[in-house]
């Protein structure tokens, strides 16, 4: 079974040294990562009145849009295996090369980087994979003042419920600018986190039953897997929240406008409750690990007190025995005369009682043996 | 017992990653949370001279207190079961939707928010359950120019001696404005955390007690219950702290007058010494799990040196009275001439006594064995 | 023995969560603490010239004082039972009623807050008491242009060399106003740390002696003892280090002059090492418990070979013995043949002997005997 | 083994506190440092269009460059031999005496100090040595208004990659200035940390292998030999984060330029990730040595178990074969009656089988042998 | 030897908490510490061309060049034993009392400290005491418009090189005023701190070879007086850190002259340096505890492996040799009728064999023992 946990924690793909670009190579290259989905483009453009949405297979359509008179046009890209295409937005759309590699490198931390144009938002979106690990897949978010571009890894679920308020044309959506959409968008990614902290929270449970009513082995593997997960899943939210933070204070940056930034207070607010649940998570398996090794210790004092009370009884009864085992002459009277006794052997055997009992009373004072 | 400290250590309200609206779900919606308590809703209007107080059965009585010229308007809402109530509430008052939606999320972080027209501040009011465990109400203040509104979950008797002071017409409390009124919520509130920190004072004490002087493993997940509510309590009382810190700092806001500010600093004051005695008490807990550890390992040298000792003696004597037990035959002069001895018998015995004696004494030198 | 210990970790004043007033009660009520001391007032008031002291019955007596011309007026109250008393005396010196709530309530840390007309100093003076616990008293200072009012819980001998040093007419003390005269008291009360962190560094070199040379089950609630009494202190000494922070840099205010500063600059410096001091003692004590976990795994260890040297030298022996014990008919040839032979009995103990050589060859290899 | 590991957590270069030159000598003396290798500089001076690159002998020809209407001159030294021709660098280009002594003092840590004409930037360059330590290699970068000077210990590839855009001629590279070179060389010493991550990162996993599969001894010394490569890893990234820091927000600087700043920022963002890597690795490591803490208190307990229930079946067993070999006299009637009687022996037998069973099945009932 | 070690770790003089003035004393009182060395006072004026070196009894004799044209006077006094001189300095330089009451109350952590005529630098320069033990000494550094006063508690020779290079007449030296002149000796006083850096290090490699290759009882001890050594230093080079980084940021200050604050950031270098160093050591000294108490467990699993293999194997043997020795009567059939058989004991002893290869096999499953 610790093979299976040894998969289990297996560090989440942002923690990876590996899959760099080549050391020293140029910056802003924009390259498909390894085994990268296709791409697929959609648009959906949008004001208090019209809505358009439609997928896009050459990127020069959405040039129309973008020159339009649309308040807002929100570019998605899902899957980065066309990097022609990447390229393509990137220019279109003026976005930093630099910007435009992070897209492409999945190994980014969450991040707010503000370039002249426009603001860049990378986020980590966990979820669950098959084998029970947490993967995470990087969107990035980059805001402009009249249009939202967002490339994701995988077609994931996780902004539909976005779409589906735009097409319901609630007001506030429908009103407002690409910073709410953006906000909209960032706040169903944190989202995302909280199914994963009710599964380790739950994992966390499991663990306190086995740790305090049955101590196995098999918990310490465990228990260390799961803090990898949750150091894993630290590194990946405490720069969610400085990230946030960013985006709620910079005041010398008008693509979030005023009222928006109430709103991303609120994300705000939810980030720093990750933060503080895989905190206390951490803590909470530190302390678990420490329970289980005083219980250990209980169990080897319990063992070692089996052992020495059978042993401190019979060892001693046993000499006795052996004495009287002696093969001594009896000629000489000095020599063992209690064998000649007639009441010898009951003698020996209430003799060797009252030792047992002795030692049952000296145990029991010392709390070895409890009261039945 | 395990079963029910495992109980006890079911984490607050505020720990549990659970009970999320649908992930990107519209912010702002105003939803009865799972078994909310029906709403009751009454209203104190006062000024030095003038008291009103009422309970209020339709909302819209409270207007035309809010557009009469008391100073201060209260509106204190129990139970978030009425949902229509509460958006009414919010309309009529003019309360930002997020912080609507905070209202009825019962999961919220203290935490206090300017909004245009009012401050909204959050507190969580910790009560102990009746089985033992530590639960947490949350409760929501907005201060506006001339009107303080409550939210609670439950009716509890926090607020009761504010109503008391308000009734006796102490010139502070009737000469000052809503934010005076604010304050003495919030102390109310913080208050209540005073009694809570005695019970688990004295649950340290008691844990004192059991680990010094008669330890038992049940104490370890005692610990960790203890630990885990610390950890939970912390979670609550660290932002309750930056929180009030941030009403005593708040300098671009008149809301809260230069007087009362001093008066919040006095709750910043208790605010401090709560987080202060959590951690305090932490630092304690986990203390005493290293006092725990290391008089399990005593309890272990204890035992192992008895069975050392008595193995020590007997194992050897054991082997003296077997090998006089051997069958040689005595036919031989070297076979075991010892047997024929007239003195052998009384020669093992004391020889053995020798033994002993010598051993006794080595053990007394290494301090194994005390002196009588 | 460990019930003294527990004892002695009695939680200093401060560190107590009860003693507080009932919850939600009005602010700024003064009310005698239980126990009080009854309440005697003394008055000091000098210039470069002029001396009088006096003792104070009706605290209408010190208005005279403090409408004449006296530069600095000090009034020192000692013992806070007198609660008419204490209210004529704010009401006298328009002290703020929350900091003459303070006063009265016992459980402060020690803290600087500014009010209009005064500055407001807490401080805990720790003192021994008789039964070797820490006990703190609580010492109140408002510093205003013309005037200094001390409240202390007893009559301490901490401000008799400061009035000493003001009867001595030293220049520097004469000729400085209420500042000066504040510095003075709040050195003196800084001191009074001393002489107790001298106290702990024997303990913590006495507890080295007693972990290094001969551990002992006791020197663990003797540590945790320890690091109670350092976490209480600690709670006690950070803030002061801070509130004198504030004193220092504060600089919008002219109640504290210049060359004042430059001496409570000093006072800081004394509180920076009586934190740190602290701190140190408690990463020293931590260590100490350390050491003590090794020391007692060591002794395991040695009790654990002495068992296993005699064990495996004397178990194998005596199975020897117990097979030539056995009872088989010697008449078939096989069995046992070695019990005829003429020096059967010399070869068996001979080879017995090389065992126990070799065993104990064995052991000197593994370097569980040393050499002699 | 142990020893070879020993050799492995040797500190890199930058923590030894050796290799200082003598205490109080004076400041800004250039002298070789020890085993240093000979001296070879090599320049490369470009604009858009044109490209010169060559061995310089005498450091005087690249006077003419540096005067020239050179952009960008880059001046690399590789080994610090040479004293005189360093001296003769530092002079030409105007360094200061105490940049120059910290490039051939080898043990300073990353840094960013801003002169008046230039800003001096030192990194370490971390690579594997043949043993498996890791070493690391000074780098010094000068950046001017027109040139840039490096100073390398030995001849690495480390900036080959870099050269080689120079000579493609990529637009970008070309146009830019010394500021943007900078970044290129700077970002290619910190890409050499993730190969070495890499490695530590399988490290890591083998020790959970080893640690959690099969644990052995030698575990310990491995983790503590990693946790040292990451102590000494995280001296020399924490600096160099900080350092990256500074050159990103500098700005009362204008040698670094708006577009390069954010290039720059992008070295940071990997500079964090490797600060973040290294904590994680140190924090597992750490959590490694409890797993194998626990794991040996396992064994521990297995062994103990299997000890006792030997011991506790077969010490009384052989007490009871024990009080059956004693010699009593058989003429008395109560004298070991049982000797005589026909079934004696088998009852005997079953009575030890029966008391066998009843072991087995209490040590079942207690988990110490598992259902088969 | 643990006696020897006990020594070994006495706190340094600044950690003793004794030694303090009378509580309340007025301060600025310039008394000689106890055991003070005879004052010694010697004076070198220099500028560029001039220099004077004198040794003077009088302290009136350093009045004339004080009020001469000289730009640099360095008073350097050595040994704090002679009050009466001390005062007078103080008053010649017109030097705070207070700080002259730090000059010889030695327990003062290093800070420089801004007064209106001058800065007051105080350092601590540790040394290694005869045995063994790291004693620090105080050094004060006063820098004024034109002169440089120090106090040294002995004659040590760090400033010696100082003097060196005033005698030799560098350039740089020579013209710098007394900013450069407390620069280079507050150099030569952090470079008094490597020497026992190294030493330490090489303490710490010693420690690492008995912990991982001879793991001993002593070594417990040993770490834990290096560890309150470092703690010891760690209190004092914070400091010393902070109060450089003080004299570099330090900018409304004309004393520290802006080319030499570019020298004072290389001092702050080194003293990060020292602090980082101080804290590796720390952790590794942790780090060693942790490998020896997993030693300690390694050990005591071989010991107990031992005595299992040894008691596993001889206990049931012995109980069937017991059996066999047992006195049933012959007469009859079922009463042991192995003893008759005339292969019995052939037999019984092949069985015992069987068994022991039996345990042998199992021991080596479980990997108890190795393959050979």
């Amino acid at each position: 079974m610790p093979r299976r946990l040894l998969r289990r924690h297996r560090p989440q793909k942002h923690d990876d040294p590996r899959r760099q670009t080549a050391p020293g190579s140029a910056p802003g290259i924009v390259s498909a990562p390894e085994n990268a989905k296709p791409t697929e483009i959609t648009l959906i453009a949008y004001d208090e009145v019209r809505l358009e949405e439609r997928v896009i297979d050459d990127v020069g359509e959405a040039r129309a849009f973008l020159d339009g008179d649309w308040p807002v046009v929100w570019l998605n890209v899902v899957g980065l295996g066309d990097s022609d295409a990447l390229q393509s937005i990137g220019e279109m759309f003026e976005l930093h090369p630099l910007a435009m590699e992070d897209v492409t490198s999945l190994h980014q931390r969450p991040k707010v980087e503000p370039y002249s144009n426009c603001m860049y938002l990378v986020f980590r979106q966990p979820h669950l994979a098959d084998d029970g690990t947490i993967e995470s897949e990087q969107v990035s978010v980059f805001i402009g003042e009249h249009y939202v571009v967002t490339f994701q890894e995988h077609a994931g679920d996780a902004f539909e419920p976005v779409r589906h308020r735009i097409r319901a044309g609630r007001a506030r959506m429908r009103n407002a600018g690409p910073d709410y959409l953006a906000y909209a968008l960032t706040d169903a990614v944190i989202d995302t986190h909280f199914p994963l902290l009710e599964r380790l929270s739950d994992q966390i449970e499991d663990l306190e039953h086995t740790v305090i009513l049955e101590p196995s082995p098999d918990a310490v593997p465990e228990i260390y897997a799961l803090k990898r997960q949750l150091l894993s899943l630290r590194r990946a939210t405490w720069p969610l929240r400085d990230a946030i933070g960013t985006l709620v204070r910079n005041e010398d940056n008008d693509l979030i406008r005023e009222p928006t930034r109430v709103f991303f207070r609120d994300c705000q607010d939810h980030a720093v409750q990750i933060v503080e649940l895989v905190e206390n998570y951490r803590e909470t398996a530190t302390s678990l690990l420490d329970v289980y090794l005083s219980s250990l210790s209980n169990r080897m004092n319990e063992v070692m007190k089996v052992l020495t009370i059978i042993a401190t009884i019979f060892i001693p009864l046993g000499f006795v025995a052996g004495v009287y085992g002696m093969n001594f002459e009896r000629d000489h009277p000095l020599n063992m005369p209690e064998l000649g006794w007639a009441y010898g052997y009951p003698a020996v055997m209430i003799f060797m009682g009252l030792v047992t009992l002795g030692l049952l009373l000296y145990f029991r004072h010392k709390r070895w043996i409890g009261p039945p």
